[in-house]
């Protein structure tokens, strides 16, 4: 079975028409979603540093770093969009093999929509497809390939960058076949980075891999017909589960990027229906924090083991802690970058409320649920049961709330017109002349 | 046991002092082979290739792509010089593990020094270094890692640029550690890709990615501390063995770069004893061809098994004939990347004694063994064993050889003048106060 060349044969054949509009508007979701995560983590040290590194070896000012006012060649641009996008761990996530999918070919094809014309049409296209092409290529070889150690983002992602750019270079099929394979014989990215500057590096560089790999095969260079399948190919070496049929069975028929999600909010996701019932409870009953006595939250064994810091002193550790999370949640009614800053995580009303949270592990629950109680000091018993946290794949965040979190993003870094002004583009990503133009509009001011 | 830590503190303590002369003469003998294979690959089709699709986006004329004209940012010519020199599969072979540690570590360091001040003390103690990073990360994981699939030049040669160019810029030790890392988490290059144009691509590519470790690292971008023995690190990740021993034992005392060897011949070295053979008997009874009634080769089962093609029709093709490498070593006395050219396996004299040669299989014969028996027309049988082919570690090439290989590769791509003067440099290499203006001489008039 070449898959390969059935997975070229069908990136380089599909036409747009055949895209249907709910997985059009799932592209367009998942851009937004992509746009607001890369603006909002732009202002991090590790864009300074890698800008300082490798800026004097880029090439001329052909794309816009998102949020910043460097312009660089397309790959390094592709790099750092890439980076930018994963650096808070807040960007999307295809839950099957927990890749984020948007990272590598985002990054890549708007990068390269800056340096030739790409009509929006064409850019939700090369998206889907690029999405198509690296969760299929996840799905084939999970979970054995992340359970060795590969970051499943980072390898399976510059095949989507790669299939993606290809598309928009227009590759004919054995160049596509090219492009996958020295997309395949770049893949990697190890889970022993998770902590440090390299987990964001992993999509950046498959994003800028990818794009080069395309570009290589559109002149020609040469690789393998069989880089994913061949007994040293890609799946083989890479994972001791290989399943041809993941990546061809009803190929054009179904879209990996509708079963994408966006995260509500911007930590582990064990903690997500915690999080999700006190916003709730917040809302419903106009919970200021002042009239708490307690709460109680009934939670699945792992949000204790992954997140049961009870003493945060930073972000960073804020976000291993399911009592500061349930302590914003009902402050601020949100849990996003902004909640999980330093500044948030020693605001003494933070900390009164925090530290009235109990977690009590429930082996009854599955991770999607929790039940919070919250007894209030006049006596009262508030509950609230949750059985999919917002953000899974059962209760979807709306449209609204996905502008919600790109404006809580977005606003950190641009001034508030801007940040509607790019919104508004994003939406509409799939009717612009040039879908580059978003890109240009969502650079600061030098 | 902390190995990239270990392996970390000795890269940047080690003084060039610690070095033995005859290291450093190893390493001058590695650099000038590999600089002649750049030079001479430098035309292929691939380089034409690469730099159109990628020239475009490349940075300002910082180094030299060798024997062309073509000036691009340090991280593009370390990933140009890198295929060029394994275009041909004629560099250097650490035989422990096939490994061929020059083109990355050589690659990126050349260019590094064209983009800031570099001794050639410094150069020469930094090729050293690399090449002992690279190859006993090899011997840790060898062979298992190979058999799994891993081309072994790619995977291991991103640590030793990251380490060498690291030495260059100056890194501490933290720092250090960090540019193995983010060298782990790129680690990549299959054998699948062996026969197209992405098998030169790895050593480049592991080049440019290894300098980029170093120079992202360099402004503190974090990275794991255990990049090379973590669960989920290098070793486990993409090898079924690991002996960290073979990192750590003894190191500062023995020199992996000894142990480098360089091919006379350009083809597979199962090949080479048979020419070796042929090229003596040539020599000693001054033998042209048409004297020859018949050649027979006793051989390794090997040979047969890799190299029997009887009729080749192309260069590549010759490549893979023992008849054919057998004929040009009689007839031209050399089996360099001239004598494997589509005119020459054209050649009706070549053919006609092509034809007269059969080879044996001799199961008693070990892989560098062979006993090659000429009968001429007048009825004389002349014969010639070989226990260890020349170019092995127990035969090593002589400096003038080394020398001859140069001339023969470099001929074709620069006028003679300059072939001496580049080759004049590249032996002082250590002597040099500037080692980056080797790499301007071996430029080609625009």
């Amino acid at each position: 079975m070449d898959v390969t060349r059935t997975l070229a044969r069908y990136v380089v054949a599909s036409r747009f028409e055949q895209i249907p509009a709910a997985t059009r508007h799932h592209a367009t979701r998942t851009f937004v979603n992509w746009l607001g995560c890369a603006i909002g983590g732009s202002q991090h040290e590790a864009l300074d540093i890698a800008i300082a590194a490798l800026g004097p070896m880029a090439g001329s000012a052909q794309a816009t770093v998102l949020g910043r006012s460097e312009r660089l060649d397309i790959l390094h641009t592709a790099l750092l969009n890439g980076i930018s996008s994963h650096m808070f761990d807040f960007d999307d996530t295809h839950l099957k093999t927990v890749i984020h999918p948007a990272g590598p070919v985002c990054s890549a094809i708007l990068a390269l929509a800056e340096h030739q014309p790409v009509s929006g049409e064409d850019f939700v296209h090369a998206l889907v497809l690029g999405v198509e092409v690296e969760c299929r290529i996840g799905n084939s070889v999970y979970p054995n390939h992340y359970d060795t150690g590969w970051h499943i983002t980072g390898t399976t992602g510059v095949f989507g960058a790669a299939a993606a750019c290809g598309r928009l270079l227009g590759l004919n099929e054995q160049q596509m076949v090219w492009a996958l394979g020295i997309a395949a014989t770049q893949a990697s990215g190890l889970r022993e980075m998770f902590g440090t500057m390299c987990k964001p590096f992993h999509p950046g560089n498959a994003a800028k891999n990818g794009l080069m790999a395309a570009l290589l095969a559109q002149k020609n260079f040469t690789s393998s017909d069989r880089g994913i399948e061949a007994p040293r190919g890609f799946a083989h070496v890479l994972s001791t589960k290989f399943d041809p049929q993941e990546i061809t069975a009803r190929l054009g028929e179904t879209f990996e990027i509708d079963l994408n999600t966006y995260k509500p909010f911007a930590c582990g996701i064990v903690i997500h229906p915690i999080i999700d019932a006190c916003i709730q409870l917040r809302n419903e009953h106009g919970l200021t924090g002042e009239e708490i006595a307690a709460v109680t939250a009934h939670v699945h064994p792992l949000v204790l083991e992954l997140t049961g810091k009870k003493t945060p002193q930073t972000g960073l550790e804020g976000k291993f802690s399911v009592y500061h999370s349930a302590a914003v949640g009902i402050i601020h009614g949100a849990a996003g970058e902004r909640e999980y800053s330093d500044a948030v995580v020693r605001d003494p009303k933070v900390i009164a409320l925090r530290d009235k949270v109990t977690a009590t592990r429930d082996d009854s629950m599955h991770e999607d649920q929790t039940l919070v109680e919250i007894r209030l000091v006049d006596g009262r018993v508030l509950g609230k049961r949750v059985e999919n946290a917002i953000g899974s794949l059962a209760r979807p965040l709306s449209d609204a709330d996905i502008e919600a979190k790109f404006r809580g993003l977005a606003s950190d870094v641009l001034p508030q017109e801007q940040v509607e002004r790019v919104l508004g583009l994003a939406w509409k990503v799939a009717a612009l002349a040039e879908a580059g133009q978003i890109a240009a509009a969502a650079a600061r001011a030098g």
